[in-house]
This record gives C-alpha cells, sequence and structure tokens, in this order.
C-alpha cells in the first residue's frame, strides 16, 4: 500500500527481467486489470493483492462519508459498505477464476467485516440497526490484509523448512513456471526451499523451465534465483525430459493455484506432463503451497476450471513478428490439472502430506 | 538447382511464416550455412539439398577445368575430383552431425562417384590411370542427386500412405516439430498421411507443438496444413499432456532425424516427453520416416551424438527483447533419443514396422 492508503505499489511482474517498474495503483479497474494481465501474479501474491485492494476501496468508503456525516448527512450504513465490499469482492474474483487465493482473500476479508458488524449490533443490543461505522470496518479490512499477508511471509517460510528437508547439497531441482517471491511475500513456495538453502551455504542445481506462453520461468524463476545466488539453468519446456533422462534431476517442485479434496492439483499449463515425466523417470515430484489453496469444496481436479487464454499470447506476445500464420488456430489454457497419484507429496505449512490426500488434506486444515 | 546448374534456389524456411522468400545459394559456405542456420531443414530435406549442393560444386569442378584442357593443360584427375568431393562432402557433413540423411547422401553420392571411376578403368583396363573425366563424373553426381529426390518422392507417398492406413476420418492427431513436405520433397513423412488423407476427403483435427525455441511447429506444421486445408489447432509444447487428457488425440505422428538399430530414435528436442506423455495416456506412437534415417551402424541411442545449439534461440531469437536475465545460463540440445520401447510402430517407405525393432529394421533394411 502506498504511504496515505490511497492506493497499492506493485513491482510490475510482466516488465521483468527487462524493467524493474514500480507502478501505483487506484482504481477498481486498475486492481482487476493488474491481475487479469499478470501485473500481480503467483497464487497467494494474488491474494494478498486483492486484500489490500479491498482495504483500499474500504477506505475511500469511510472517508467521503465521514465528512457527510460531520454535515449532518446520515453515516454510511454498514449494510451499504458491506454491498461495495461484496461488489467489488466479486469483480475481482472475476478476473482470474482458476485462482483459489483470490476467493479466499476477499471472503476472509468480507467474514472479518461481517464479525465486526455483529460484535457492533451485540455492544448496542437495544438498537437493532447499531452501526460499526464505515471507518471501523475500513480499519478491519485492513487490520484483515495485514494479517493475510504477515501469515503468508510465515507460511512460505514453514513450507520453505519443510521443503529443504526433503533436499540434499548438491541435487538438481526442475521447477515449472514461478513459485517464488515475486509470487508470494518472501521465499515462496516451489523456490522456498531452493532460496532458505541457498541462504544456508547448500549447492542446488535448478532446471527452470520457460514456461510457455507467458515465459514465467524464463523471465521470474531464472531472475529470482539468479538474485538469490543460487545455479539456475533455463531450458525449454520440452527439454524437461532429456535432463531428467540424464540423470541431473533429484526432485520436482511445483506451486499450485488449486488442490482439490482428493488431491488433484491445478497448476501452470504444462505441470501435469512434467508430473508425468517425473512418474516415467522414477523422480519425486512435489507440489509446494499455502492450506489457503485447498479447496476441500472441490472434490476433484475435474471440477477445477480451466481459465483458457488469448492465442495472442501464443502468436504474437513478446515477438517482434507473429511465428505462426495469420488466421491459425489456438488452444490456450492458462492451467492443467496433475492427478493426485503422479504427486509424491504436496509441502504445506503445516507440514508434508502424503497420499490419501484425502485424508491427509482434511486433516491438515482440521 | 538454378537454371545453368551454377547453384540451389531455396524457400528459406527460417523466415516462414511471416516471408516467403526464395534464395540463391552458390558457395560452400552459403550452402554450409543454409543447412547449420535452418534456411533448409528437415532431414530428408538436408539430404537432398546436401546432394544437389555437391551436384553444383561438381559442376564447377568439370567447367574451368575443361577449359583449361583445351590450352593443352592437364585434365582434372579423377583422385582430384574424388578428393574434392570429399573435402566438401565432411564440410556439408559437420554443419549438422545429428542429421543422419545429410551424411546418408553425401556417402551416397561419394560412392557413386567411386563406382563411375571403377568403370572408367575397367573400360580401359590397359591404362591403370584411366580417367572418366571430371564432366562424366559430375554428370554422375547430378543423376545421382536427382535419384536422391525421384525416390524420396516415392518414399514419401509410400510412407503416407503405410501412415494414413492407421488414421480413420475423424481423428486426432498430435504431432511435434515439422515433417512435412518443406522438410522432404513432397508431402513429408509425419504429416504425409494427414495431407494424403485431406486430399481424399478425410477430415482430421490435428494438434501442432510450437517446438520451442525454434518454434518448426508454430512456423511450418501450421503453414504447410492450412495450405493442405486440414484442421490444425497450435498449442504450445507444455499442452500436449491437456490436449492428450481430454481425449482429443487418437494417435502422436513424429519425423526422426536417426533410427538406431534398436529402434531408439532421435529426432526433435521434445520428442520423448510426447512419446511419455503418450505412452501414459495410452494413445500410439508413431515415428514416420524413410529407411535411410535407419543407422544399423548405431546400436542403440546412447551412441546418438546429440547437437547442442546456441542460448540465444532460447533467449532471444523472434523475440523483441531478451525475455531472460543478461547471463542466464542455458541448455539447448536440439534432439532428444525416444527409447525403442515407447514407440508403437515405425513407418517407413518399406512399410510399418513393429517391435522388436532390432529384427523388423534389419529385414527391412535387407
Amino acid at each position: 500500500m502506498n504511504e496515505d492508503g490511497s492506493g497499492i505499489i506493485i513491482l510490475d511482474q510482466s516488465l521483468l527481467p527487462g524493467e524493474e517498474k514500480y507502478i501505483e495503483l487506484k482504481t477498481p479497474e486498475e486492481f482487476y486489470e493488474a491481475i487479469r494481465t499478470l501485473q500481480v501474479r503467483g497464487a497467494p501474491a494474488i491474494g494478498i493483492f486483492a486484500a489490500f485492494a479491498m482495504a483500499v476501496i474500504a477506505g475511500r468508503e469511510a472517508e467521503p462519508k465521514s465528512i457527510r456525516s460531520c454535515c449532518g448527512a446520515s453515516l454510511t450504513s454498514d449494510e451499504t459498505f458491506m454491498n461495495t465490499m461484496k461488489k467489488f469482492g466479486d469483480y475481482l474474483k472475476s478476473s482470474r477464476p482458476t485462482a483459489v487465493n483470490l476467493a479466499w482473500a476477499v471472503d476472509r476479508i468480507i467474514h472479518a467485516v461481517r464479525i465486526r458488524i455483529q460484535q457492533a449490533r451485540r455492544e448496542d443490543p437495544l438498537r437493532p440497526d447499531a452501526n460499526a461505522g464505515a471507518r471501523v470496518l475500513a480499519e478491519t479490512v485492513l487490520k484483515e490484509a495485514e494479517a493475510i499477508r504477515n501469515e503468508d511471509i510465515e507460511m512460505c517460510l514453514s513450507i520453505s523448512r519443510h521443503g529443504l528437508s526433503l533436499l540434499s547439497d548438491g541435487d538438481g531441482i526442475l521447477t515449472h513456471c514461478n513459485a517464488g517471491p515475486l509470487a508470494t511475500s518472501r521465499y515462496g513456495t516451489a523456490l522456498g526451499p531452493i532460496i532458505l538453502g541457498t541462504e544456508q551455504g547448500m549447492k542446488f542445481h535448478v532446471f527452470a523451465d520457460e514456461t510457455r506462453p507467458l515465459l514465467q520461468g524464463a523471465r521470474l524463476t531464472t531472475y529470482e534465483l539468479m538474485k538469490a545466488g543460487a545455479d539456475v539453468t533455463l531450458i525449454c519446456d520440452n527439454m524437461a525430459s532429456i535432463v531428467m533422462s540424464r540423470g541431473l534431476v533429484n526432485a520436482c517442485f511445483v506451486g499450485c493455484d488449486r488442490i482439490a479434496a482428493n488431491g488433484d492439483t491445478a497448476n501452470k499449463i504444462g505441470t501435469s506432463g512434467v508430473a508425468i515425466l517425473a512418474g516415467h523417470y522414477g523422480i519425486p515430484f512435489y507440489v509446494l503451497g499455502p492450506t489457503s489453496t485447498v479447496d476441500l469444496s472441490c472434490p476433484d481436479g475435474s471440477r477445477i476450471p480451466i481459465e483458457e487464454r488469448n492465442p495472442e499470447e501464443i502468436v504474437s506476445k513478446y515477438y517482434d513478428r507473429p511465428v505462426a500464420p495469420e488466421g491459425v488456430k489456438c488452444f490456450n489454457p492458462a492451467f492443467d490439472v496433475t492427478p493426485a497419484g503422479l504427486i509424491t507429496a504436496i509441502i504445506t505449512e503445516k507440514g508434508i502430506l502424503k497420499p490419501p490426500y484425502t485424508d491427509s488434506l482434511r486433516d491438515a486444515l482440521k
């Protein structure tokens, strides 16, 4: 958030690694577009961003009305405040339907507001229409957003420690897409163990899939790992097989966007292919993510909506001219689902979960 | 070849699909660079191109010397001619070490020249230094080059017919890289059955892997299939898994750069990954190529040299600016080896070969 709480300052990830540009976002449309166009990306980072975006909108709801109230006009009712939060939250949620953390963060903010409103009514039981007031509710939203961020920092550290316990000095690790500090608040999830281990003097050899079409691996993972001082080699997605076949990979670490109750996991397009290759070569395949990514209401991967994106991302984005004939038909799913059976373990802040995931996920979320 | 035999005119494949530019090549260095920089590419096409390049050099060897001979200078000896052919052939071979057709075509030309020299000596048994003469030998080279091309046309048609026998109307087919008419002389190998079937009114749904880093699938396969009137959908390499998981693929068709005696097959980087995915999803995986791609002197895939190419191809080629941090380490193998065990059948001009390939390949080459 910026100093006066009127906006959010983010590092525009869509410009990395060529340009390190910080941008200030203030309007609902800017928040929505930042998520949709991947200026902010990575499941946990989107959740944190959405929470602070709600804090900005909440603060704005508190300000002008408080001036009006001085002039004798009626206060913004808690109901109006709640409606504004819900409407904006639904709008934000629609920017990326697959990311469960986005919905999770929005719902958590709404829940905190609801609790605070109920508390106000309990404190003044004689007035059934007692209001907490927009300023108090806006503070509640901001506190909840800060809690979400601080918990994320703790979670990432915990995930990183659990993940690191699976690695040995000198290991080769293959990762897909980006689940590092940029995608979270610190350390990251899939990259967390590597960065934490590197800080402790361990040496890993990381292979980063470039992750077409948006090249998060090439642009962000290499950038983060080089900054952290880790040994990283960039490969095209289709080179994962040869690297594994040569015995250079001891483990695969990937993030996740949504984990169904049975352990099926949605993550960046291509993740399921990496899991199948790892299974073929007998390499353990680990999913790393906070338990907030688990969606127990979703029984299995077939129920996870898969976002399809613009063909332009495949054909012309980044390129100096289109790389396929004009009018070519494209299929551009942003995610795929890795079946639980291909996942060696799911590493969460609550520990390393093993199959059967229906049990271990339910227990972890208790 | 151009009209006076002094050069070769090719469609510069490195510029497709944005630009359809024909270029004329004349010098040994231009021939070498055309192969190295993929202006001409695809195993059979490289072989045909190399054969005609040798015909150009052979013609040049015949011309100036015949002028000299009119002036009373000595004729180019057959030995000198042969040395020139061998030297140029070795030079051409070094442009792409993995492509067995390149070496095969060069060796076949050399062999034809040797036979013609021996014939001249037999025809004049009293003179052990009898020469066929550069002009005769140059004609031999040209005829052999034409034979290689004509046989390739026949081979592709035969491969296409055998491949088509495995398909049904409405089938979904996934292909990787490009093994179409541009890579051969007509129809192509992996794309041949699709193009032939489409000509006959069948409808296929083809998924073309874009094939990073040089995007032969995006640039060439879509171009050729759209021209042929087939239904083609471009995907990123890492989307093959989701497409297969949705039941949209009935068969995988890929070309080959070298087949070892046991059936292990070198082809464009990423092919082994496609084969592993196909195996996982229970989809037949077919390799299509002429028997000239089979190298019985190579016992298995571990003996096939894998060319490593410039990291620039991953990081900056095609892009309007580099997509990874400056100085990033890259691994850029151009090929990988698909183990014979993952190949359902090898489709050659001599028929559909089944495992065990050690037997079926040996029989086919008899």
